[in-house]
């Protein structure tokens, strides 16, 4: 880590248009659930590299409620940029919008947190800069992060009870 | 749906084993959350189209934590069944195992719950028979599932505030 | 297309940023040439159907000259608009730039203009709002469009005797 | 190998379940033979690295008939398992069932017997522990080994000569 | 089919040359020997339709020994042509070389036969036109088709009872 | 380079034949032109690693017009072979033609120029054979390589200009 290093959350903003082709879907032509997820984990990946000019790995990801679907021909837009930095983890926040492009109709189709891990080349964990935002949705962001950080801590020891 | 029909369990079993390939893989040979993910909800959807008979979609998978990873060369072991149901919709329960073949030491990746919806040609929910636990681990799961059912209510109707 | 509705360039910008990965490599561990191309063709896709709201089909794309390569592991940024649009045609400007993660040097990778048709059900032509630009580096290349289509032109004439 | 291993058929035996999609299949919805013979080389791949503990590479396939075919949304259940081994190959049986996930119907697609062999980093053969079987339809494919073994070298030289 | 139409062997010759990448191969950077059986249903799904002006599908193929391996880099080429025909069944003879194209040393990887049956919107099979031999070698290989279709109607039975 | 080394175009010819697929296609079921711009660059890499014994990358790719588009269902044949050699680099000519095997109808897709350079285990360019024409055709390809050739280097000077 650069010492003391302190880097703005639009640093590591990283936004993915991708277009809806039928490998992605289902009988219904809508997107499969998973490929969504695969295409949150990515984003957030990119964002937490760009942050720490570092490898990543996908320590957690919290729930994911998915409201409406995308259809084949659609574009789907995933944004994500880091929100939350703690010693070597990142949290980082993914929101998912499909865009029909004949209609111009968008729809939000679902947003999550990630919490990617920096690791160095024998995959242990090392230091990441700090994260500060700038924005009033970036701050509000940053100021419920330590709450989801506790819930995660829950969450884990119970599991392991 | 069959008229008041009951599935056990086991009915809806799904097992997916697979080999970890370069493409599923970062620089650390390390398989990447997305991918692990998108098996995760194949599974799912497989195991509520064999308790439905029907086609479905993701409504939402519950915070899922990666407790160890796997590389390049380990063989994947995915498994699903059915473990709650609604009138429409079927909580799925996924494991998934990571398994060295040439030490043969195995490691959970993560376990994950999900909710399926069972839909019809104009992807409107429609009913689906009941499932029962029979084993001692099924009926653990069965028994908590209302538990997780409140969390995800109340976990959406936060969002939405 | 709505009558004579005119759209800014902005309208149409997509973005993509992408993680370079093993299969889209040679042996230099170098990106494919053909992979950045398909690249290019999937932005320019996206930003003449924004644009149009209409299924399109790409008519050309201009010389392509690859000035520096990107590896496994680096991030590609694929940025696209409209810039000029005739009866049923839209030529858009696409720009690819690799950005290594770990060392945060950026290099441009590539530009190229694409000639995208608007097409109907049938596939045949369809008119398409006109475009217009608004910042100074829009209005360089809004200017210069009109000679890369006699440019065009020629060429098609040329190949065709 | 480890000195005198014998290990039952059973220790080798793999699942994998999957969902057919439109990738895999042609104007008809029907998925592709090759599709279908890549599956079974790589739960044949499976079973022979968890038997010896080692990479493995595929020496034969012996003929394939395909018996029914599947659609689109059908599940595809691959299943083999180690019958036989000689000093560094194995017999692996592997057998391939539709089943359609609306009707509940299932249809025999496809068996077939592949030898794999281990080997070491250079690519060079090495031994395998021996294999028994447990069960009786275990115990008539074990019977029946020699007989397509040599069935298999005799062929070879015909080919040769 | 058109009423008598006689098609020489030539007319369905099809040639795929491909570079094997990464992702087609495993730890020792051999090429998976499901790939190369997908490559060979490929070619012979295109030489039968070729033939037959009819979507097809693959009745069966014939055992396949992989003699010599391909890497990663190497150029793999996949020939087939129909060698035989019945009344709505094609028996298309496969081969597969590997060139190293660093070292331009070649080997033969493997050689197939395969069924494929043309077949209407019902996947029903429909008639095809006759195949004739014009060079020596399409001559061999056209005299000894019927002791194959004979070994293989044998080996149907066989597994039947 | 074998010093002195001349090598005819044919030396170097490359075909390919594949079925374009559902993924390959957009709504209208026509091929992406990204999809066409990928397998042509993959030719012109096979021919020029074929004539240099070396790796290689895409240097450039001169003006590419679609004239006709490819359905799914059809064949698409790509073939190329090295037209042209500088020190280093290698003009490559690529022919794209689309078959309807149905209707036995082809059609041109497109014609292209690329640039390939050999290089060696750094990337940096070393030297390839000389090509020489034989036949009429690839005589007048030759003939007027060096006009492309200068434009290509117009073009790079007014890029940076
Ligand atoms: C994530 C991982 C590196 C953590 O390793 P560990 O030995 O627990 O390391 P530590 O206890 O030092 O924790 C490192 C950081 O990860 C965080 N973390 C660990 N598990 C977490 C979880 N489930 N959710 C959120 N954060 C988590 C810790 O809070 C800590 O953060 P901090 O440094 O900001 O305080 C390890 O669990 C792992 O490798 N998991 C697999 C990751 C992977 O491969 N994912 C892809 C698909 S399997
Ligand atoms: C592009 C295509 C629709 C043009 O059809 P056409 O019969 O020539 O139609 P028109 O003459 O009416 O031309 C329509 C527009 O395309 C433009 N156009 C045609 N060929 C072009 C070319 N090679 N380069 C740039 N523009 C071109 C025309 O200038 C015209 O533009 P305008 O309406 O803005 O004045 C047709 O050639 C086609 O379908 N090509 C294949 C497209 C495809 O499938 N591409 C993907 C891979 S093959
Ligand atoms: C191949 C198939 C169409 C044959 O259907 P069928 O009801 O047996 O039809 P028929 O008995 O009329 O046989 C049709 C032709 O196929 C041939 N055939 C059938 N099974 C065969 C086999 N296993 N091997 C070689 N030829 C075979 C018959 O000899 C006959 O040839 P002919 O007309 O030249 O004399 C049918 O078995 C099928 O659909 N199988 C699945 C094919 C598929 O989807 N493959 C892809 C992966 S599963
Ligand atoms: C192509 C590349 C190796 C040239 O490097 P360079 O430092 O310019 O090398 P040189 O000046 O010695 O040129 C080497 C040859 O390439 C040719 N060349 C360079 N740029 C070219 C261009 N845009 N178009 C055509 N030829 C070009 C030169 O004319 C020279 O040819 P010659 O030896 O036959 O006379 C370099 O630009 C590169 O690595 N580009 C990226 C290639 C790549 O990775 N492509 C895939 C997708 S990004």
């Amino acid at each position: 880590m650069k010492n003391g290093l302190k880097l703005p959350c639009k640093h590591s903003k990283t936004i993915q248009t991708r277009l809806v082709l039928p490998p992605d879907t289902n009988h219904l032509d809508t997107i499969f659930g998973g490929k969504v997820l695969a295409y949150i984990d990515e984003i957030a990946a990119l964002a937490a590299m760009k942050h720490s000019n570092s490898a990543v790995v996908t320590a957690s990801i919290d729930s994911v409620d998915f409201r409406s679907s995308a259809k084949v021909g659609d574009s789907l837009t995933i944004e994500g940029f880091v929100t939350y930095t703690g010693k070597t983890s990142m949290e980082v926040y993914v929101k998912v919008t499909a865009h029909n492009l004949i209609t111009d109709r968008r729809a939000l189709t679902t947003e999550s947190f990630l919490t990617m891990v920096a690791v160095n080349e024998e995959g242990k964990p090392k230091p990441v800069p700090e994260v500060y935002p700038e924005t009033e949705e970036e701050s509000k962001i940053f100021k419920t992060a330590s709450v989801r950080r506790e819930n995660r801590m829950k969450r884990s020891s119970v599991k392991d009870s």
